[in-house]
C-alpha cells in the first residue's frame, strides 16, 4: 500500500499567489500542491494537501496524521511563531516532519524570526519558494527509502 | 451601489455590556452595532457587523472584505496582542483598516499594551469607549469621499 | 438541585494516555473524567466535562459557564501560554476557577514557564497528575459548602 | 459661557505641512486650528489652540487648562515618549484629555513606541492624520453633553 | 511502622492568621497543623509540622527528612524565590515533595512569580489556602499507597 | 558673610498642596519654604528657594550656584528620571547635593524608580514628605559646620 | 510610658569604622547607637538598638517591634537586596518604617541599586552619612508628634 | 561554458563523519563532496568544494565566488553566529546563496539559534542532515534555468 | 554671497574650559568659535555659533537654520540621548549634519552611549575633543565645493 | 608561628559523598578536609575548615578570619549567587581569598551561572573536584612564601 | 626620522568602490591610500597602509605598530562589533588610535552599533565617508605636533 | 611511551610580560611555558606549548589533539567570549580539558564575563595568575593517573 504524506499549509495561504504576486510570485496554493502530487508520486507517495485558517483544525489534521500519515510537511505560517498547540500536536508525531517558509523568516520583522515549530521540527526550510515544499518531499523519500532499506 | 464596511469585533465582546457595566458601561455590541449603522447610513455606507470568538473566522472575514469592503473597523480584542495570523490577514487588506479598542490598552496590564494589529492598521483608537467606533466611521467616510473628488 | 462544575481541557489532551504513556502514564482522559465525576458525587456536585483543540470553543464554553456552573477547573494545556481570548474569558467567570496542570510546567522550557491564565484562576496545580483534577474538585466542594453554611 | 478645550501642540508641529508634504500632507497647522474651531462651534465650544517647543510651556499650559479649559486635546510629538513633566502635569487634570498622533507611532522605529502621556490620556488616537483632531472633539463634545444630561 | 510527612513553612508564617486576616483570614498556622494531623492519620500517616524563619534551619529540616520522612510538603514563603541553598537541599529528596503557596503568587509582584523551588518540586499549588497543605496530603498518601500496591 | 543653600524644584512642584491634598497632603511649596527658611537661620544659613518647570532653567540655576551656594537640595521630580542635562550640570557642582522626593519614588510606576539625579547626588532622600527638605538642611549644617572646625 | 524605636542593622554592620576608615570615616557602629540614643532622649523616646548577621534574626525582630516599636529604623545593608523574608516580614509591621543606608547605594555596582526593603518603607535615605540614622529619628519623632496631637 | 557553484564549508566540518558518529552519521565531508558533484553534474553544473577553519579564508572565498561562481551554497557552522565579516562578505555576492545546517540549529543551545549569515542569505535549510546540501543544488538549478528561459 | 554654517551647542557646554580643565583642557567654548570662524573662513563659509541649555531653543535654532544654513554641526550634550524632539528637527533638515562630541561617550556610562541625533546625523564625531568641531567644518567645505562642482 | 587557612563550605556541602555518589563520586567533605590539612601541612600551614548551612555563620566565619586567618579557601555552594552579606564581608578580608566550585557551574542551569562571591575573590576555581582544594592551597603558599621572600 | 602612522582595514575593504559604487562612491581603497599618503605628507608623516581579511592579521598589525608607529586609524570594519582580540591588542596600544567607520553604523541594523573597539579609541569618527581618514590623520598630525611643543 | 598534553594560548598572550608588568607582571609566556615543562616533567608527561593569534590556528591545534594529546590546557584569552568555532573544536576533545584564565574575568567589563569555552571546559581556573597553568597540570596528572590505576 502506497505511503501518505500530510501537506499541512495554515491562516492565508489560501491567498498565495492572489495577493502581492510582485512579491510571492503568482503561484497558487493549488499550483504547488500539484507539484507536490507530481513529485510524490515519482517515489510512489501519496500527498494529503490541506488548507486551514484555524489553530484547532491544523492540531486536528497533525492528531490524525498520526495514524495515517507516514511524514508531515508543515507551513504554519503566522501559527509558526505563537502557537504551542501547533507545536505540542507535532510533538506527538514521531515520524519525519518538516517546516517549510516560502520566505526566509529571519529577514522579516523580529515577530517572524522564532518558529516554536522548529522546536520539533526533523528540519526547517525557509527562503527556497515554494521549491521548499517538493524538497522537503525529496528528504522524506530518502529517509523513508532508506527505512525500507535497513528495515528499521 | 453602495459601499460597505467591515466592522469586525473579537473574541468575549459578545459580552460586552453585560458584564461589569460598572466598568465597560451598560452598552451592549448590539447597541454599538445599531450606532454604527446609524452614522454609516448618514454618509451612504452599508455596515457588516459581525463578532466570532474564533481567530479562523476572523481571518476569513478579512479574507472576505478584500471582495466585498471598501474599509475595515476591527477591534481584535484578545487576538490583537499575539496572533500573527490577523495580523498576516490584515496586511492583504489594501484599504484604510481601523483599530478601535474601547478601553485605553496602555493603562492595563503589560501583555495588552503593544498590538500586533497595530502594525498595519491605518490608524489606532483606544480609550474612547463605543465612541471610537463611530469616529472611525467617519474617518472612513472622510477618505471614501476625498478619493471619489480626486477619482485617485 | 444540584450544581455543577465545568471541566474544560484544551488542545491536546485528548490524546492524553495514548501518547508517551511511560511518561504520562497510562491513564486516559476518558479515566479522568470518570474520577471526577465520581469523586463529584460525593459532594452531590454534577460534572460538565469537555475537551477541545479550539480556543473559541474554550472561550464559549467559559462564556456557558457564567450562566450554568458554580465552578470551574481548567486545564488549558497549549493555550495556557499565549492566549489573551481564554485569559479574558475567565476573567469574566465570578466563581471559583482553578487552573489544573498535569506535569510540573516550571520544569519545561521557558515557553512553558508563564500561564497567562494563572492571573486571574483562584488557584494553580500544577505536576499534580490527575490528581490535580480530582484535588481542585475538593477545593471546589470546601468553598460551595463554605457559602452555603454562611449563606454569603 | 462656552466652554473652552485647550488643544495643545508639542515640538516641531509648527513646522506641519511645510516639511515633507507628500508625507505629512500639505495641510499646515493653521488648517488644523481652523477646522478645529469649526468643528467646535458646531457643539457650542471654544478653541484654545497652542504650540510649544517648550516642554516647560507645555507644562504650564497644562496647569492653565486646569482654571480654564473643559477638556484637553495634546499632540506631544516628540516629549510623548520621555517627558515624565509632561506626564506628571496631565495626570493633575481632572477632565478629559485626549492623546493625538497624526501618524501611526507604532509603525515608526521602536523609540516612538510608546507613549508615557498615553499612561494617563483618556483615550489615544494615532493615524488618523488631522482628523484625529477633530474626532477627539467630537468625543469632548459626547463627553460633556453626556454630563451636562446627567448633572453628574 | 508509620510513615511521616515533613511539613515544612519558611520565614513570617508564624504570624499566619494574626496579621491582615481580612486578606489571609483568621486560621493561624497552628490551626493548619491540627488540620494536617487529622487529614493524615486518616491514611495512617504522622506529621512533623515546623516553621522556621531561618534558611539554614529549613535546609537541616530538609537534609533531616532524608532519614525520617516518606515526602515532603514545604512552603518556602519568601525563601522561594531566591534560596538556592533551599532548593539544593531539596534535590537531595528523593521522595516526593509538594510546595504549597497559600495566595496565587503569579498575582502578586514580579519578585514572587518564579519560585526556584519549583524547579525541583514533585507538584506546585497555590492560591488554594490552608487547602493547598490538606490536599498535598491527599497527594502524598496516593503515592505511598500507590506505591505500596505496586511494591514498586 | 552667611553662607546660601539653593533649594531648587523641577516641574509641577508649583501645584503641591493644590492638587490631590488627600495624597500629597495640604502643604503648599511656599509653606515647605517657610519651613526650610526657619530651620536654615537656626545654623545661620541663607535659603535661596526657586521652582521651574523649565529644565534648562533648572541647569542654569546649577550653574548659578557654583558661585553662590554652598550647598545644593534638589526635588527634581519629572526631571529625575530622563534629564541627562541636570544630571550633568550636577557633576560640575562640587559641594554638597542632597536630592529630596517627596513620596517613595520606588513605590511607583517603573519609569519613575531610577533617578538619574541619583547618579551625582551626595545623598537621597525619599519618602519623608516635606521633612526630607528639612533634614537635608540637618545634613548641610553639619557638613558645613564640621568643614568649618577642621578647616578642610 | 516612653515609646520605642527599634533600630535594626544587618550583616557586616558590626565592622563599621573598622574596615576602610578611609571611606567609611572611623565612626563605629557603637558610635552610632549613642548618637540615637541621645537625638531619641531629646523627643522622649527609647531606642532599641540591634545588630546581626542573620535573616532570621533580623526577621524576628521586625516580628518583636510589632509588639513593642512605635517606629523601626532598619539598614538592611546586605540583605536590602534579595531578601524578600525581611521585605515580607516589614509588609506587617504597620508603624512608620524608614531605611537608611549609609552611603548613596546608586553609586554602587547594579547589585545594590534595587532594595526590596524600599518596596515597603515608609522612606529612604541613603548617602547621608550616619546622619541618616538621626535625621530618621527626627522624622519619626514629627509623625507620632503630629499622631499625637490629633489623636489619630 | 558550464557555470559553478561554490559549496563553501566552515570551522571543524572537516572531522564530519570522524567525530561522533551515532549522532552525525559516519557520512564525510568528502562524500557529501561526492553527493554534490554527481547532483550537480545532472544539471551541468560545476562544484568548487571547499572546508576552512579560517574566517579569512571564508570572507575570500566569497570575494572569489563574485568572480568565478554562479550561485554559493554555505555550511558556515560556527561563523554562523557571530561572524560580521562572513555576513558582509556574502552581501557582496548578487547570485542565488543558500545557507545550511546539518543539524536543525534551533534546538540546540541558545548561542546556535540566530544565524546572521540567515540575514543575506537567500534560503536557510537546518536538519535536513547532508540532503540540505544536494536539495539547495536543486534549488540552484532551478533558478539557474528559469533564468535561462526569461533571459532576466 | 557666502554660505553659512549653524554650529549648534547643547546644556552646559557654556561652562567648557571652566570645570575640571584637569580632564576637559583649558580651552572654553569661546575659544572653539575662535577656530571654527577661522577655519570656515578658509573656505569662504560664515559660521553662527550658539549655545543654549533648553531644548526648545535647540529645537528653534534647527528650525532657523532650514531657512539660513548650508550645514549644521551639533554638539547636543546632554540632550544626544533622550531628546526626541531634538532628533526630530534635525530630521527635517536636508544640508549635511554633523555630530560632534568632545569625548568619547562610548567610554563612558551606559546612559551616554547611544545617541539618537546619531539616528539622523550624517557623521558623528567623538573623541577627538575640539579638533571634532573643525575637523566638521572640513567636512562640510568638501561637501559644498563637490556639489558646487557637480552642480547637483 | 605557623600561619592558618580558612577553608569555608556553605550550605548543603555537609552531604557531600553521600549522595548522589555517581555524579559527585563517593569522596565525602570529612576526605576532602584531610586531604586539605596534609597538602597544607607540607607548607607549614594550619588549616581551619568549617561547614554550615547558615549565612549568618558563614559572613561570621570570614569576619573571624580578619583576625586569624592568612588566606580564605571559600565554596560558598548555593550561597554563591544571591549573597550579597556574603560578598561584602569577603570584601573586608585583604588576604588572598580562592572561591572553589567542585563541579563547573557554567555547565548548569543558569541561576548558577554568576557568582556574586567571583567579584571579589583573587582567583575562582570550578569543575576540578575536590582537587580544586588542594590546588587552592599550593596557590595560597605560593603567596605567603613569595611574601615571605620580597618582605612586601 | 619621519614618524610613521599605520592605517589597518579589516575585512571586505579590499572590495571598496568595487561594491555597490551608488551607495559608496567609486572610490577605493587604492584611492583613500593616496589621499592618505598625500595628507600625512604635509605634516612630514609616513603612512602604511594595510588591509586584511584575518582577525590575526589584524592583531598581529597592532602588536607590530607597537614597535614602528606613532599612531593608528583602523576601520576594523565587520570585526568592530564581535572581536575582542582586536579589542585586546589595540588595548596595549599607548599612542593615539582613531576608529573610522566610512559609513554612520548608528543607522544600520542593531548588530552593527556597538562597536568594541570604541571601548579602547581615542576617538570614533563614523559617515564621513573616506574624510574620515584624512581627517584621522589631521588629529594625529595636532596631537604629535602638541607633543613635540610641549616636550611631554 | 610518554603523554602528551597540548597547552594552548590565545591571542595578544605572546606580548604577557611585556605589557603593562604592573597589572600582570613581569612573567612571560616563555616563563610559564618553562613552568610547564618542569611541572609535567615531574609526572612524567611532556608539554606541546603554543600561542597563536587566529582562531583557525587554534581551532587546528584542538584538532591535532584528538591525535596526539592526552589532555588540553588552553587559554583561549580574547577567543573565550564570542568563538563558537573554538567551543565546537573543543567539543570533540574526549580528555579532559582546563580553561585556564590568567586574571580573573568576573572582575573585568561585561563582555569577558561569560566564557563559551567554560561550556565544555573540564574545568575552569581564572585568577590564580600563571599558576593556573601549573595547578590545571596537576590535576591533568591526577587524572591520568587515576585512570591508569583503575584501567578505565
Amino acid at each position: 500500500m502506497q505511503k501518505t504524506i500530510f501537506i499541512l499549509n495554515g491562516p492565508n495561504l489560501n491567498l498565495l499567489g492572489v495577493r502581492e504576486p510582485e512579491i510571492y510570485g503568482s503561484e497558487t496554493l493549488e499550483d504547488i500542491k500539484k507539484r507536490c502530487i507530481e513529485r510524490a508520486a515519482r517515489y510512489g507517495l501519496n500527498v494529503d494537501f490541506r488548507q486551514t485558517n484555524f489553530e484547532g483544525v491544523l492540531v486536528e489534521s497533525v492528531h490524525e496524521a498520526r495514524e495515517k500519515a507516514a511524514a508531515i510537511i508543515i507551513n504554519p505560517a503566522g501559527l509558526s511563531f505563537n502557537s504551542i498547540p501547533v507545536l505540542d500536536s507535532l510533538k506527538m508525531f514521531d515520524g519525519p516532519k518538516f517546516e517549510v517558509h516560502i520566505s526566509n523568516i529571519h529577514q522579516r520583522e523580529p515577530h517572524y524570526h522564532r518558529s516554536l515549530v522548529s522546536l520539533t521540527a526533523t528540519g526547517v526550510i525557509a527562503g527556497f519558494g515554494s521549491d521548499g515544499y517538493v524538497l522537503s518531499i525529496e528528504a522524506v523519500a530518502n529517509r523513508i527509502s532508506a527505512t525500507a532499506r535497513t528495515g528499521s
